[in-house]
């Protein structure tokens, strides 16, 4: 049986020693987030995720979601009263603002909670996940009526959310999207179509679910240009906030996969059901792109909460398993074998694990309190720095992590031999659950796409400009101090290869795009382990302002291993997109 | 529903034009194996392959393997009469000696047709593998008497094999079994013990299951030094062949795997299971080793089995499913979108797929070539470095060729975006199967650990001297032609990779071993891409003799994407290497 203790003490040292959190007291929420409650926070939100979210993990994916005959869906056993438990400690609005039922903490420490419920139950912890999404579009875009209607439900967790973009024949390209909405005169709209792959669409964990549709109203221009997004309640509800009667949609059936088997994924069917728009007409994806990107930053995170539980379990197990001897001589002597953490390769494996997680917890939680500052900063200056980095940063943080993560769960199955591949031991499950991560909110292409597309040129490279520029001047700060070369030295070589990639995407994509996009992954990657290594410098340097302390010695030992053995990937992928696309692109369709 | 088409166009390019097949001529079996009885041979093969094991690949994996209260166990629906008809032609002694009924042709005409199956249906195809593989071991090791009662009956396919090694307390550490075996008095054993993870080891496939299991004899030495193999059949034999009594060996319950699920996999109880010594008594890992170097070679050729049937449905994919618009302009303007083939990213992953499987397939009939002479050659010179070959790439078409095949197979999936993940698309199959190659007949970190402890340094490292001297002197022949610098200039710098690795090893494991194990994974790919990209070179130089023809264009393309690529890596792996153990061992196993 697997087993998951969410890394709170990580966390807290990330925040308090190597991010700085207390220098953000001027924001708001951050005055009341003191270290105390900090730390009591994620110590509460560890305890939920490691006694109620993680026991059901495993009957979750053996179980699965059932849809009744009457088209609703029973989620696993015991999901009901661990999501109840989430809702009840105020789990879903401790980021929301006060006025709309929540805590108005920083949306820092929700990121860290998301990890804790991630790595503890993936396929669980996506229905409230899909619920904060769903609130930060409200907030964003929503009228005072509609904030007022469905925020504080779905803060108190009597209603979920949803969002339903996909339809069978569109999926990345959503303006093929063909589900309609024809107004209805009193300021509704009736919408019709199919909706597919759609998280959390039906269940029996909340009273009511928010669903919030993208939709072509009727005459609207074609492509992109023409998707409004709508909110559809399962239930209408009265004046009063009472639930009225039950909307056109309705679960067509679930989709059988690979994993995540403890959320349900729906067909969804709209047949006239009644909606209201969310923003303005034509302009639903703007309004849909928060509650993408927010999805998409906790997607990354759920690559590194599987990422981790994979690694706690392959520990334990490298721990206790006995077979062979060590290289050096007998470790246990008084075994039969040693424990088969003395193995090389098993250290190997266990160490490029572990030297991920830390400096992608940095890297996520260092985004995350960039989007506070967005969202809370006075300051218009820093608010763009903020907003800037949160654009680089984003498809970075799901592209890179998951696509890590799931390796890196693959990585902790091997450890385990054939045991790792029969289910009760749980690997398989944290495999198969990873591998979502790389698919869904924009597959991992897309994120690289959007990245060299979109995030890069924006504002004449500010972005990354602004990027290189900070970590060029840690660098260069802590350049002459003894202790820090093995940290800044490996660092300034990836960096000299981002920067050759940056320019040599400046001279050769303008006029032949395909050179973009046959590095676009490439680039996508080269960035993370540029980031993840800036993290483990800024790491380091922490470590050794509390050096002696062997926690802190471990950090410094782990630090090292991502910059001999992860950070000199910068190179290759270098290598790769400087060949450009010629020989991705040469052979006509027909020759495949 | 995912489909399947044997390469055998490619196959025979590779034997013909790339490998000289006609040159062994001169071998027992080759000169019957004209180039028409090959293409013969192997078009019959795919068309079994394609028509009959593909059709019940997916079925088997839904209804997966049944333990019956009586202990039997029934396959998958259409299991049984695939394997018949596999069985009535021929192919499980295509390669066996005809005195024992099988055909005498070349073993690589026998290791393509395994890629076939396991393309086509990895886990049906592991029924006939393990049967090939006792006979094999039989054919080496098993007295006169053993191999006229067993083979011929195996060749025929009406008794099946197995291999029983693992316990559940040892898996890689074979010294530690507990199996065991007492002497009857009459010449027999009387075995007493468990064994888990064996493939195949009840079934509804044929009349007798001839079971392989290593046990220790009361008495003897402890340790590997102690291990002997017996013939255990299920069924015992009357001296006339027919099949008597119920021997004491049983099925106690089936694994619930992450996939394969239409081979059985047991748990097989022996209660005083009445067996018999297959070679000396003590030497029980020698004989083992036969029937596991046979199977090493023939998982690596599943992993390439699962990237061919993974990366063909992911073309048929990228062809039809249309999303969004070229970079250059829309390239089917009279459809709503272009097919997503016309996208870099797209376009990457399928070259990066394609690139692997054609290096991968040379590799591996390069090395059933030399498995072939081995066997049959006259001229002891020969020989010896015909099975020096197969020493130092055991290990590595084994761990290579199943880590990337699965890693392939998870890019495939991911062409599919969300419905990839779905079962019924196919694709999570593939993956969920691929994954096993990693993990049996030795774990790919133990094939790293066997190349680097053993098959590198045995003879003084002659077998990579003479693998970098033929290497070497194809760069030498081909340096100065002009059409060739794309593909000797690339392989040159990965041969000073591994030269440099190589040598620092050298250097530096021998007071240190764990500089060896920290660098084994490395350099095991290492050693795999400096060979895939040596089959490169010379599949590029057959194709420049057949230019013109568009299917060569397509090779020099494909070998040029792999050259540009792929083959860098080599020079990460270096790196790592080359920081030795400190980090990787530096922490306690309390730091964990």
């Amino acid at each position: 049986m697997p087993s998951y203790r969410a890394p709170v003490e990580d966390t807290l040292f990330l925040l308090n020693d190597v991010l700085g959190f207390h220098r953000y007291d001027n924001l708001p929420g951050f005055s009341e987030a003191s270290p105390d409650v900090v730390e009591a926070v994620l110590t509460e939100g560890a305890k939920l995720a490691d006694t109620v979210f993680a026991p059901v993990n495993r009957a979750g994916d053996l179980e699965g979601c059932t849809r009744n005959a009457d088209g609703s869906v029973t989620t696993p056993k015991g999901f009901k009263a661990a999501y109840d438990a989430y809702a009840q400690g105020g789990w879903m609005g401790l980021s929301v603002p006060e006025e709309f039922g929540g805590q108005g903490l920083p949306h820092t420490l929700n990121t860290a909670m998301q990890e804790f419920v991630s790595g503890a139950n993936l396929a669980l912890g996506m229905y409230p996940g899909l619920t904060q999404g769903a609130i930060a579009a409200l907030l964003v875009h929503g009228s005072e009526d509609q904030k007022r209607t469905y925020v504080p439900k779905m803060v108190e967790g009597a209603w979920t959310g949803t969002m339903n973009l996909t339809e069978p024949h569109c999926g990345t390209d959503l303006g093929l999207l063909k589900t309609k909405a024809v107004p209805n005169g009193d300021g509704s709209y009736s919408l019709t179509g199919t909706k597919i792959f759609i998280s959390a669409g039906e269940h029996d964990l909340s009273e009511n679910i928010v669903h919030l549709v993208i939709a072509r109203i009727e005459g609207a221009p074609a492509g992109t240009k023409g998707i409004s997004l709508f909110v559809v309640p399962k239930f209408l509800v009265n004046a009063d906030g009472s639930l009225a009667e039950r909307n056109g949609v309705s679960c067509g059936s679930l989709e059988h996969k690979m994993g995540i088997h403890g959320n349900s994924t729906c067909v969804m069917n709209y047949d006239g059901a009644k909606g209201w728009l969310v923003g303005e007409a034509n302009r639903g994806l703007n309004a849909m792109f928060v509650m993408m990107n927010e999805a998409r930053l906790a997607v990354g995170v759920q690559g590194l909460g599987q990422s981790e539980v994979a690694y706690q379990n392959a520990v334990a197990y490298a721990k206790d398993r006995l077979q062979g001897r060590a290289l050096t001589g007998a470790k246990a002597p008084d075994k039969a074998a040693d424990p088969i953490i003395v193995h090389p390769d098993v250290r190997r494996t266990l160490m490029g694990i572990r030297a991920f997680n830390e400096a992608a917890r940095a890297l996520v939680l260092w985004t995350a309190l960039q989007s506070d500052i967005v969202h809370r900063s006075q300051d218009a200056k820093q608010r763009q720095a903020a907003d800037d980095h949160m654009g680089l940063m984003t498809p970075v943080v799901k592209g890179v992590l998951t696509d890590r993560g799931f390796a890196n769960a693959v990585e902790a199955q091997q450890m385990f031999g054939g045991h790792g591949y029969v289910e009760e031991w749980g690997m398989s499950q944290f495999v198969r659950d990873a591998r979502i991560a790389m698919i869904y909110e924009g597959a991992n292409g897309i994120q690289a796409m959007d990245l060299i597309g979109r995030k890069l040129p924006r504002d004449g490279g500010r972005a990354m400009m602004t990027f290189l520029g900070e970590v060029q001047t840690f660098i260069k700060d802590h350049n002459e101090t003894e202790a820090m070369k093995p940290f800044v030295a490996p660092l300034q070589a990836a960096v000299n290869d981002l920067q050759g990639a940056t320019m040599w995407f400046m001279q050769n994509a303008m006029a032949k795009p395909d050179n973009a996009g046959a590095g676009a992954t490439d680039y996508m990657h080269l960035l993370g382990l540029v980031a993840m290594g800036y993290m483990w410098a800024r790491i380091a340097k922490a470590a050794q302002e509390k050096a002696g302390e062997p926690r802190m010695e471990a950090k410094l030992v782990t630090g090292r291993f991502f910059m001999e053995r992860i950070l000199p990937e910068t190179a290759l992928r270098l290598a790769r997109i400087k060949t450009g696309a010629d020989s991705t692109m040469a052979l006509a369709a027909e020759a495949f």
